[in-house]
């Protein structure tokens, strides 16, 4: 049995999707985003993600986790806050002594769907039917946050 | 009286310092830097980063902070672990209830020295005579971290 975890980082809303692998079969725990408030400081909103995700680490004491990476990109305005909260994120993994592997969006569509190409709806579609959810999950965020845990159990389990 | 923390971000090497005002005399508490291995991981390395500025938070309980903030650059790749190691300074600073401010290279040089196109050489040599240190402080983002605990009194105080 495992325990995956996966993440999607970001200041504004921060992505995450717990699953459990037992004798060849898949269920979803738990996946929502963390969300902060534009009127708080950057300090406040990072306290917010490392606090909110330390509490799901005790909870669900993943064995695994998947991170979705920075891109490149040629915005490094935008790139920075979503790297501030990623460093939270790595720091709360760390401390629970996670061993988090990071993988592209392109990674995560090629795992999940086959194709890195694939567009967001064949990637929350694919989650869905992987996971057997009744509903594809919502939102992105927190869709690509599971994704980012299948990539992971794939990489342990070459599934 | 007021005690001012004073950090310069890195991922590979944080600088830190810390001075205290009290009837108009500044003296410098501490200063140094928080070095981190290459061949730790990124979660290590932040874990290390916001292990020992926690313990510095709790020795010295500074009333103020200052940061030195990211210069707008066009490489993304080298400024990305930058702003992760400064997400988890930032994350430290809130969870102690630090008011943080962040100040741009020029803002502190201008504070300093006088002057928002200064080399680092004068803003070493005017942090030294600032502070009454024997020597100039080093390593550089030692120097930088107390340049920034020195523009944060500037602005408390409008001195």
């Amino acid at each position: 049995m495992a325990v995956i975890l996966g993440v999607d980082p970001g200041l504004a809303s921060t992505g995450y999707g717990i699953i459990r692998e037992a004798g060849g079969r898949l269920e979803c725990l738990d996946f929502g985003v963390i969300k902060t408030s534009a009127h708080a400081s950057s300090g406040e909103r990072l306290e917010t993600i490392y606090s909110v995700l330390s509490d799901l680490l005790r909870t669900h004491r993943p064995d695994y986790a998947g991170i979705e990476g920075l891109y490149f990109t040629k915005n490094v305005t935008s790139a920075i806050p979503v790297a501030q909260a990623r460093g939270v994120v790595l720091l709360a993994l760390a401390q629970f002594r996670l061993d988090a592997q990071e993988y592209t969006p392109q990674q995560i569509k090629q795992a999940v769907v086959g194709n890195g190409q694939a567009d967001k709806e064949q990637v929350i579609q694919m989650v869905r039917v992987i996971l057997g959810l009744k509903a594809p999950p919502r939102p992105d965020h927190a869709a690509d946050a599971l994704a980012a845990a299948v990539t992971r159990l794939h990489s342990c389990f070459g599934r």
